[in-house]
C-alpha cells in the first residue's frame, strides 16, 4: 500500500485534523498522482458535516484535484511519468450500463464511484478524496491537464467547470442567446466566463447591487438587481437561458417569469428543501425546468482543453490546508472569489 | 348584428341561463357558423365560477366549437356555405409579434382574443363563446372539419385535442417511447389515443385501481395504480415522458422519480396552487419539467386531419343544454367518459 497524509473530518462536528491513509498499489491500469491542487467545494462541508446524511469516517473530502503522475501501471497509455493529471467528482463507475456506454458516467445507473465518502465497486473499500498527497485512479478516470496552465486555477474546474460547461454544451448556449446567470460563487464565476466564451449575451442576475463591478469583471454584458421592481419588469419574457446556481431554497417562478417563450432554466445547485414551482409558469409560454449533474469524463475532457484553449480559469484563492477550517466558515457566508483552493504542499509542513 | 341564442352565466354563483346576444355582421373574411356542438371543458366552469378572476358578465363558455358554415365573406377562401367548422380556444391574435408569425399564436406575446370571456383586438368588444347558436369568426382562426366524422366526438378535439397533440408533436413521441399518463379526464383520454396511435407505449398512472379497464379500452397498453409502493417501486427511471393533465395540486416529485436520464414530464393542467419540486429531482438525472398550452391555428388544422385519418375521436356524453349546470356538477366528480357535449340542437327547444 501508499501512504499518503490528508486531512479528514473525523466526525460531523469536529474541525478537519491530520490524518494518515493508504491508497492502493497502482494496479495495470491505474495512475498515482501526486496531487499538488485541491479546489474546496461546498458539498466537501455537507458531506464533512454529515448535512446529507451517510457519511463515513474519517473523511477525507476533494474533488477537484490537479497533479503531477508520479507512477504508472504497466497497461496504461493515456499518461507517462511526469504529466500532469486532473481528478473530478468520480473515480470509477460500473462501465456497462447504457449511460457508462454514452460515456455519461456521472449518471451510471448501477454505481458511480464518488471520489470521496462512497464506495470502490468491492462495495467494501471506501474512497478517499484530494485534501492528500496522493491519489490512485484508473487511467479512464484520470484526466490529462494541459502543463501551461496555473494549476491552482485549474483544479475548480474538475467540479464547478464542468458543472457549468456541460447544459451549456448540452443546450447549444451560443452567440445570439441572452443568458441569465443567479449566483455568483464558485458554479456561478465559471457560468460567466464560459457562457460568454461561447458568444452568449451574459446578464448576472444578484439580489445584491455591490455584486455589479466583478459580474462585469468577470465577463458579464449587463447586471440586474432582482429585489428592484422595476428592474424585473424589464427582464420579463427577455432569456433564453438562465443557469441557477444557487442552493438555498428560493422561487424558480421568479426566475421562470424572466424567460421568453420556449426558454430553459437550468438547475445546478440542490437546495435541501423543494422549491415551489407554480404549473402555470411553464405551460403559458411552454417554458422548461431542466437540471444537469457534473459531467462524464470525455466532456470533462473537452472542457478542461476547452477552457486550456480559451485561457478560461476559475479566480481563486490559494490557501495552505491549515485554513480549510476558517476557509468552510468563510465559504458559509460566501466570503472567496470565488473558490478555496488548497496548496498541497502546504501538507509537508 | 346576427342575433344568436345561447346560454350564460350571469354572475359566479347562479347557475347557467338562457340568454340573447348579437354577433357582428359577416365581414370579408369572416365565416358565420350556426354551431351544432359545443364540448364542455373545465376551464368553462372555472370561468362561469370566476375562480381565475376577471370573469365578465354575462359570461357564455365555450370553446370547443363544431359547426356548419351558414354564410362567408366576399374575400373567404377557405370555407364555403355548408362546410364543417371548428373554432378552438381563440378566435383572434396580434398576427404581427414572432409568436403569430412562427404560428404559434396561442402564445402571441401582444393580444390573444379568448374564444369567450375575452376582448377583441378593439380592446372594448368582449366575445362570447361556443354555447350558442351562431358565432362569426375570422376564416384565419375557423379550422376545416372532415364531414366523415361523428362531429359530437369531433368538439373536443379543438381544446383537449390539440392540447395533447402538441406537446407530443413538439417532443416527438413515437415508437420506443415509454409514456406514462398521470389524470384520465378529458385531456389523459386524449393523450392516452393520440400517444397510442404514435405507436409509443402507453402506461395510464393513476391513484384509482378501478380505472383500469377504462385505461385499456381506451388503447393504453398498461396500467399503474400509483399508491402501490411496490408498483412505483417497478416505475421507477422508466418513461421517457410523462404526460401530466391533472390540475389539481399534486407532488411533481413523484412522477419525476418516475422519469428515466433525460426524461421529460410535460405539464398540460395548472393547479391553482404551486407545487413543489426538489431540485436533486431533475439535477440527478438530467430530467426535464416543461408545460405546453393548446397549440397553434396550422398545427390545431394538423391535428384535426390526423385524428380524421386516424380514426381519433373523444369519448363523450352528448348533452341538451338544458343540463349544463348538471353537467357542471358531474365534471367536479369526474363523473364523464369523458368529456361532455352540448349538442346545440337543444338550444331552439
Amino acid at each position: 500500500m501508499i501512504p499518503a497524509k490528508a486531512y479528514a473530518a473525523f466526525d460531523a462536528t469536529s474541525p478537519l485534523a491530520p490524518h494518515t491513509l493508504e491508497r492502493r498499489e497502482v494496479g495495470e491500469f491505474d495512475v498515482q498522482i501526486e496531487i499538488l491542487f485541491c479546489g474546496v467545494c461546498h458539498s466537501d462541508l455537507h458531506q464533512a458535516r454529515n448535512e446529507w446524511g451517510g457519511s463515513m469516517y474519517p473523511l477525507v473530502p476533494g474533488h477537484e484535484i490537479v497533479g503531477r503522475v508520479s507512477k504508472v501501471g504497466t497497461k496504461v497509455s493515456k499518461f507517462k511519468e511526469g504529466d500532469f493529471a486532473g481528478i473530478g467528482c468520480f473515480v470509477d463507475s460500473c462501465r456497462e450500463c447504457h449511460s457508462c456506454k454514452e460515456g455519461l458516467e456521472q449518471y451510471c445507473e448501477v454505481h458511480n464511484v464518488g471520489t470521496y465518502n462512497s464506495y470502490e465497486l468491492d462495495n467494501k473499500t471506501i474512497t478517499y478524496g484530494g485534501y492528500s498527497s496522493q491519489i490512485v485512479v484508473d487511467e479512464k478516470y484520470t484526466l490529462k491537464v494541459s502543463e501551461n496552465m496555473d494549476l491552482s486555477r485549474v483544479a475548480p474546474l474538475l467540479c464547478a467547470g464542468i458543472t457549468t460547461y456541460s447544459p451549456i454544451m448540452q443546450w447549444n448556449i451560443e452567440a445570439g442567446h441572452r443568458v441569465g446567470i443567479v449566483g455568483l460563487g464558485g458554479l456561478g464565476h465559471m457560468a460567466v466566463k464560459i457562457a460568454a466564451s461561447k458568444g452568449a449575451d451574459v446578464t448576472v442576475l444578484s439580489t445584491s447591487p455591490s455584486k455589479k463591478q466583478d459580474a462585469l469583471d468577470l465577463g458579464a454584458h449587463n447586471f440586474a438587481v432582482t429585489k428592484d421592481p422595476e428592474e424585473l419588469n424589464k427582464l420579463r419574457n427577455s432569456f433564453d437561458f438562465i443557469i441557477d446556481t444557487v442552493s438555498a431554497p428560493h422561487d424558480y417562478n421568479l426566475y421562470l417569469s424572466m424567460l421568453r417563450r420556449d426558454g430553459t432554466m437550468i438547475l445546478l445547485g440542490a437546495p435541501p428543501e423543494p422549491s415551489t414551482v407554480a404549473g402555470f409558469s411553464l405551460i403559458a409560454r411552454r417554458k422548461r425546468l431542466v437540471g444537469s449533474m457534473i459531467g462524464g469524463i470525455a466532456e470533462t475532457q473537452e472542457m478542461l482543453d476547452y477552457c486550456a484553449a480559451h485561457n478560461i480559469l476559475s479566480d481563486v484563492e490559494v490557501i495552505p490546508i491549515q485554513e480549510i477550517n476558517t476557509a468552510y466558515e468563510r465559504m458559509l457566508k460566501s466570503d472567496v472569489k470565488y473558490r478555496f483552493v488548497i496548496d498541497m504542499a502546504s501538507l509537508k509542513e
